[in-house]
C-alpha cells in the first residue's frame, strides 16, 4: 500500500489492462480510418467559458474548474465537441469539406464515482463537419454500429430527430432555455418534472413511441400538423432508408433527447443491456448551430462519442476474446562469461520477435521459472560449451522440448514456428 | 478566428500532425515492445503531495496545482515516475520482476511558453523496476538509443553516475538538501552559485570531465580516494563496457546531474544539436530510493523519458521522412439514383481499403476536384448506365487514366495495384 493514494475516481491501468484497451482502441481506430476519418487531438484543459457556451447544464455542473496563476478560469475537458468546434473555427476552416475527424482521449467530470462512472474516463468520438445530407447522418450512425460489430459486441441502437420534439415544443410555446430544460428532463426520464413544463397529452404519447419505421406513421397523427415536426420526421425517414439499405439495425425511439444542449437534428444512443444502470456506450447526433457560435459561420455537423470504458466493460461482460500478448522468447545466459554473447543474440532476434533478456543474473532454473510465469513461448539457453560450437538450445515452453540449434539458424528455426 | 482561444501553452493537433505523431509514437512503442516492455497508464491528475515527496524543486515550482470541491490539493501530472512508483507500490508489487514498463501521455508544467516548451507536453518513458545489475542500466540506455536509431534521428548520448558526484560532495561535507541543490545547480550550469556551496577546485575539474572511457581514469586522481566515488566510477565502467559490446555510442560527461532529485546512480541525457536551446530530447537514470518512499521496501529502478514534442521537432529538423497517409479510393455517384448502390460499393471496399464516399451530393467534376485535393489515389465513378451492366469506372488520380471494370472485379483490380 502506498502512502499516497490515487485521487478518487481515477485509475491506473496495468500492462494487461492497457493491452486490452489498446486492442479495442486500435480496432475502432482502424474502422474509422477505413471511412477516411482522421485523428486529431485537443488540449487536456480549456478556458472554462468554452463549455459554458452550449454544452448544457448537465455538463457545466460537473466540470473540473480551476484557476491558473494569472487567475484565468480553466477546466479539464468534460467532452470534446466544443473543443473540436473551437479548433475548426481556427486552423481547420481551410480544409476540404466535409471534414472527417476522430479523437480518442480522457475526459473529466466531477461526479460521485460508481460502477462504470469515473472522474477520469475515456471517449473515442467522431465529428463529421460540413455535410448536411441525410447520408451524412446515416454514415455517422453506420460508423458507430460498424465499430461495435467489428469488435463482436451485441448492442441496441436507438434513433430520434430532435426536430420533432423541438417542433412540437415550439408549437406549445415552450422555447429557448425552457425547451432545453424539457429535453434534459426527457433525457433523464423525469416525467414528473416534465409535466410541470409541458403538460400535453399528445406530447407525452409522442415521446413514448418506439419501434420500427411505423413509429413515424404513428407520430404523424400526434404531430397535430406541426410543420417543423413533420419535416424532421421526413428527414428521419430518409436517414432510416439509408440505414435499411446499409443493413444497419435500429429502433426509432421518440423519447431519446440526449443530455447535451447543442443537438439540433438526429440524435442516437447505443446501449448494451448487460451494463445495467450505465448501459449507454455511445451517444451522438447533429449539431448544426454549435460551430457558428464559435466561427460566426453556420456550419452543419454530426458526430458521436463512445464511452470507451463502457465499451471495455461490454467486451468483458460479453466475453469478447482479446488476443493475448505473448513474449516470444526469453534469452537465458547460463553463466557470467556468456552474458554479453547472450545479450547480442537477444538484440539480433528483436528484429522479428518480442525478446526478454535476463537482467537479474539468475540461475537457469530461475530464468525458466520466470519465463513460465510471464507466459513466454521459447527460452533460448546460452551456455559456454555450446557457444564454442556456435550453438544454443531452444526450449519450447509449451511442450518442454529442447533442441540444439546453430546460432545462424536460430532466427529461421523460431520464425518457422512463430510467424 | 474563434471567440474562445485555446489556453496558453496548449496545442491542437491537426490530422496531418497527428498522423506524424502516431507514426513516431508507434515506432517507439514497437521498439520498446520488442524488448518486452509493456504499456501502462496513470491518472492525468494526482494528489499534489505525490510530487512533493521527491520530484525536486524544479518540478514543484511549476506544477499545475488546484483544489477539488472537497478541498483536496490535486495537480496535473508534471512527470510520470512518481505515479509509476505509487502504482507499483499498490497493484504491481505482485508481478514478476523485473517489471518492464512504458507509458506515453501528456504532462503539464506551468512555465512561460516558448519554442519547444509547452504547458501541455508529451512524454514517452520507460521504467525498469526490480533490477540493479549494470546490464539493467545498459539495457535502458540502449533502449533509448535504439528507439531514436529506428527513427533515423542523429543524436548525442551523454552518461554520468551521480554516485561519483554525491560521493565527493559527501566527503566535502555537502549533504542532504544542500547536496541536491548543488546537483540542481550543476544541471543548470550555474557555476557561480555552485561555487558558493562547493568551492573546491578538484570538484570543479571533475564536473568538467567529458569524453570516452579515459574520463574514468582521469577522474580517479581527482577523486582523492573517495571510496563511494571510486565505486560509482567502477559501476559506470561496467555499464559502459556493456554499451561498447552492444555498439552503443556514448560520451561520459561527469557534469550531467539531471534536474530531478530522485536519481541515485547512472544518469544520462540525449541531445539533438539542431534543437538549439531546447536540445535535450531524453533524460533518465537510476532511482533506487524512490519506490521505497512509497512502498516501504527498497526497490531498485532505472528509467528514462523522451520529450516527445522535441523528438517530433528533431524529425522535422533532420528531415526524417514520415510515410504519407493516403486515401485509397473516393467513391463518386454520378446521379442520385445510384447513390445507395455507390454507398454499398464503398462499404464493401472498406474491408481492404481507406474509402471516402461523397456525402455532399456533388457533381462528378466537384468530386474529382475534392479527390484531387485530399490526395486520393483512385476515384470509382458509379453511373446509372454502367450499373445496368454491373460495372463502374476506376480513375487513376495519378495518371488520369480511366478503366471500366465489372463490380465483382473492382476489389481485385485495385488490390493488384495497391497492395
Amino acid at each position: 500500500m502506498s502512502i499516497v493514494e490515487k485521487p478518487r475516481g481515477t485509475r491506473d491501468f496495468s500492462p494487461a489492462e492497457m493491452h486490452g484497451r489498446d486492442y479495442v482502441e486500435g480496432m475502432i481506430s482502424r474502422t474509422l480510418e477505413t471511412y477516411n476519418y482522421r485523428k486529431i487531438l485537443i488540449p487536456t484543459f480549456e478556458h472554462a467559458e468554452l463549455f459554458k457556451l452550449k454544452s448544457g447544464e448537465e455538463i457545466e455542473e460537473h466540470m473540473f474548474v480551476f484557476k491558473d496563476k494569472a487567475n484565468r478560469e480553466l477546466c479539464l475537458r468534460p467532452e470534446a465537441t466544443a473543443s473540436v468546434c473551437r479548433m475548426f473555427s481556427g486552423e481547420l476552416q481551410m480544409m476540404q469539406r466535409p471534414l472527417k475527424l476522430y479523437y480518442s482521449c480522457p475526459m473529466f467530470r466531477y461526479e460521485e464515482p460508481q460502477k462504470g462512472r469515473y472522474r477520469e474516463f475515456w471517449q473515442m468520438g467522431v465529428e463529421l463537419i460540413g455535410a448536411e445530407t441525410p447520408e451524412s447522418d446515416a454514415e455517422v450512425i453506420s460508423l458507430a454500429s460498424e465499430c461495435l460489430k467489428k469488435l463482436g459486441i451485441e448492442f441496441k441502437l436507438e434513433i430520434n430527430h430532435l426536430g420533432i420534439l423541438r417542433g412540437v415544443l415550439d408549437d406549445l410555446d415552450i422555447k429557448g432555455e425552457k425547451q432545453d430544460k424539457a429535453l434534459a428532463l426527457i433525457d433523464r426520464k423525469n416525467f414528473e418534472e416534465l409535466k410541470k413544463i409541458a403538460d400535453n397529452g399528445n406530447f407525452f404519447e409522442l415521446i413514448k413511441l418506439t419501434g420500427g419505421r411505423d413509429v413515424l406513421e404513428n407520430a404523424s397523427s400526434l404531430l397535430n400538423g406541426c410543420v417543423a415536426g413533420m419535416e424532421a420526421s421526413g428527414e428521419l425517414g430518409q436517414i432510416t432508408s439509408w440505414l435499411d439499405a446499409m443493413e444497419i439495425d435500429y429502433i426509432i425511439n421518440l423519447g431519446i433527447a440526449r443530455g447535451l444542449a447543442y443537438y439540433t437534428g438526429t440524435v442516437f444512443e447505443i446501449r448494451v443491456s448487460e451494463l445495467g444502470a450505465q448501459s449507454q456506450i455511445c451517444g451522438g447526433g447533429r449539431y448544426d448551430d454549435l460551430i457558428g457560435l464559435f466561427s460566426g459561420v453556420k456550419t452543419p455537423a454530426v458526430g458521436f462519442a463512445f464511452g470507451f470504458d463502457r465499451v471495455m466493460n461490454a467486451t468483458e461482460l460479453q466475453k469478447i476474446e482479446i488476443p493475448e500478448k505473448k513474449t516470444d522468447i526469453v534469452v537465458a545466459p547460463v553463466s557470467a562469461d556468456v552474458r554479453i554473447d547472450a545479450a547480442k543474440i537477444a538484440s539480433k532476434l528483436r528484429d522479428n520477435f518480442i525478446v526478454d533478456f535476463d537482467l537479474m543474473g539468475r540461475k537457469l532454473g530461475k530464468i525458466l521459472e520466470y519465463a513460465g510465469n510471464i507466459g513466454a513461448r521459447y527460452v533460448i539457453i546460452v551456455g559456454s560449451e555450446d557457444m564454442k560450437n556456435n550453438s544454443i538450445t531452444v526450449r519450447d515452453m509449451g511442450t518442454g522440448e529442447q533442441k540444439k540449434v546453430k546460432i545462424e539458424n536460430v532466427e529461421m528455426a523460431i520464425k518457422k514456428i512463430l510467424l
